[in-house]
């Protein structure tokens, strides 16, 4: 119903919601008003008694409605003198855009990424009013540096059940994201007196420059077909960073015996191996391959992520260390800025321990083995590209024909043509004369968008390449 | 209802849950069995056929559950050999328990900190059904280093109209926390050449070595009753921190005349005041004065966090910064963890543009205004203990008697008789021969333990001094 008022001489229209509670609706009625500009600042609003004798309402209805604008700043009031409205500087700015954060992308085929179209939000939600509703207070107060509790249980039983870590709750510390705990760590073994750390070449180039924030020099780690060659660490790295399930880019798994080498060389010199497990959920002919850590978990850092599984706007990571380095992380989260979110980390607990995380896992990794498969089937009609690496993780690597246009060239035309994807140079830690290639991320893409994505893709590839 | 199977040579209980989906409660009794150790590591399973036999299921059920509990780690199999129970390395130590983060607090006093006991769970809880419930999937992936514009457009209105602060959206950057926002921005100014700030003494020693950590060298700036003496800022000094509505830790409010002052100082000498508005939501006696930001805003950097309104478990906090520093704090955020949490961001940004936020403070500025109230009154009944700064805020400091124990002392009284309650005497930047006092918080404890705390809290006072 609509409510016209005459009081105090100010001529306004109401629109009050017939549905609405009577002092909520009037509240925002007035909001609306001044919003608009219809009662502009410094307008005196008419008196409590005349606006509820206009409106059919009480007295006290009219001065709570009035109260609760005056601490919502709307308006103002002085003994004797009223309500009038307020001057609100930024009641304009509100409505002002901000620069958009990332390039418009139409096909997403960025490696790393799961298909976010699918987070389980029912379950999430479900997770929330059980961890809210008759929640202890405390979890809203100040937390855990190395993490909650229910967490750490929970990823403790997870990790070993699914990925063989030997994991206790008080080896693990959470951060938010791994980026935030490569870099927290690499600050951490440089104050541990090592100077520079072994990676792999090609490896993750954003990590590699978050461990050198971190404080590390990075020497290079050269990749073949057996993985990581942990047999040429030079003397003076003092840790080796790897993702041994699955490299990355390549998708090669560590060999078994480098798997003992590397640990040797970690046993006989006090270095320290950290294990980015970043996609260790997703092996699509066998059960996946344990982590490095279950051989030597007194050596092994094991990293893993929900970024890859539910998405990285949880901001959610942990590690499991060796009991030694456990202290000096925690103090330099807890420097980096106290302490983990909380309510996502008891979501996250509770999803685990009720196995809606493992289902949800499962059932995207049943959907990615077949979005592989459609990549695959494309590739085999383009004569001259190569796909390397095994049935795992979120991405293939393509490697191109020698004749034909530059990587650089390509990813030019995949931009034009709203295509996110990633080339293989930028990942060499020196991008002369290195192998050229795609790395074409098969999960980021809805199931709805993913056969228009991989079309638009090979029309780029077959029309260079034909 | 229950079960008895002995296929394969094998007895076992089987507690099927009458109301539970067939092949979940067979999951669920499975797991039970398995983790309580009935089902030892090893142990060969009853065929699909057979149990779906035992059990009146159908075989697909059965297998199904098989299946479930083979992706959960818990049971293996290999083509004709049936399924297995596995061995499970981390089975025991889920249960391990971690050393407690705080120490045990009997009665919470301890300044800066909300009544969590209240925090909005229904709001909160409605709030996330909204955001999640046909929230497009991009909210799950990454997210802007910037925060939010969701976030950062009811930000921007909220504190024009609530503090007088000149807010767009394109000038704020949301961090996890004050804590974080405080370290990456003097690593920022430390990056602008400025090599040393002036903070309150006393003031508040975390961020004094957060400020430290971003790599700033601190000087002291005195404070008196009419605030910071903001006229002795020292000629090398390139930023000065305050918290002017409502000075920590004694309460006072910046003059109006002081405020001219440091907005001409950071206008002549290009130098950056940084306000922390920790707690302008709550002033007691009359409307909070509008943010010092308001009278300079491309010289004032404004902060406030949600860490004092709705709980620290959050790690919400903001910065509203002058242009020019915009883009280096957001890239000093990226490098540090990439961007902040997304979903509490969008919670809270429907929070505040559903005005549940603004009243979920009234509310607690009413509780608190009360709370103060007791506080004075016990004070008033004890000689010699004087109540300083004005009625605001979250805590009160107390200076005590000449004569009688020191503040070290009173201090382990307190906690002796569980009481969380800060000392004065850490807050000044040279602890020697300064007033002692206590920080009283009137506001950690839940409506119904405040009394409890308060009365042992003064029995510890009147003990002491009578």
């Amino acid at each position: 119903m609509s409510h016209f008022w005459s009081s105090s001489g100010l001529d306004l229209h109401l629109d009050l919601q017939a549905t609405a509670k009577r002092r909520s609706g009037l509240e925002s009625a007035l909001r609306a008003a001044i919003q608009d500009g219809r009662l502009p600042a410094g307008t005196l609003l008419p008196s409590t008694r005349g606006l509820a004798r206009d409106l059919g309402l009480s007295r006290g209805t009219v001065t709570a409605a009035y109260n609760q604008l005056v601490e919502e700043g709307f308006l103002a009031t002085r003994p004797g003198s009223g309500f009038t409205v307020t001057e609100l500087p930024s009641r304009a700015s509100v409505t002002t855009a901000s620069p958009s954060a990332s390039p418009r992308i139409r096909h997403d085929l960025r490696p790393g990424l799961p298909d976010v179209s699918a987070f389980p939000t029912g379950a999430w939600l479900a997770a929330t009013r059980r961890v809210l509703t008759g929640a202890r207070p405390e979890i809203f107060a100040a937390g855990d540096p190395q993490g909650r509790i229910e967490l750490r249980r929970a990823l403790a039983g997870y990790l070993g059940r699914t990925r063989g870590v030997v994991a206790t709750p008080d080896r693990i510390v959470i951060t938010s994201g791994y980026h935030q705990g490569v870099t927290l760590l690499s600050g951490v073994l440089a104050g541990r007196g090592i100077t520079s750390a072994a990676l792999e070449d090609p490896g993750h180039n954003v990590y590699r420059q978050a461990i050198q924030r971190g404080g590390l020099a990075t020497v290079p780690l050269p990749v073949d077909q057996q993985g990581a060659r942990v047999d040429t660490v030079p003397p003076g790295a003092g840790a080796v960073f790897l993702t041994p399930s699955h490299q990355y880019p390549t998708g090669v798994p560590l060999h078994p015996s480098r798997r003992q080498t590397v640990c040797a060389w970690a046993r006989s010199t006090g270095g320290v191996v950290i294990e980015d497990d970043y996609d260790g959920e997703y092996r699509y002919d066998r059960r996946p391959i344990g982590a490095l850590q279950g051989i030597a978990p007194d050596h092994v850092v094991y990293c893993g992520t929900a970024s890859k599984t539910l998405g990285p706007a949880l901001r959610l990571a942990w590690m499991v260390l060796p009991p030694h380095l456990v202290p000096d992380l925690v103090r330099a989260k807890q420097d980096a800025d106290l302490f983990t979110e909380t309510l996502n980390q008891l979501v996250l607990a509770e999803l685990i321990s009720g196995y809606a995380y493992d289902r949800h896992i499962r059932a995207a990794r049943l959907r990615y083995r077949r979005r592989r498969m459609l990549l695959l089937d494309r590739v085999a009609a383009c004569p001259g590209i190569t796909v390397h690496g095994v049935p795992a993780g979120l991405h293939s690597l393509l490697t191109l024909p020698t004749m034909g246009p530059t990587e650089a060239e390509l990813l030019d035309r995949c931009t034009e043509q709203g295509l996110g994807i990633r080339g293989l140079t930028e990942l060499h830690h020196n991008p002369d004369d290195r192998p050229q290639g795609l790395l074409v991320g098969f999960a980021a893409a809805s199931e709805r968008a993913y056969p228009a994505a991989l079309d638009a893709l090979f029309t780029v590839l077959v029309s260079a390449y034909t």
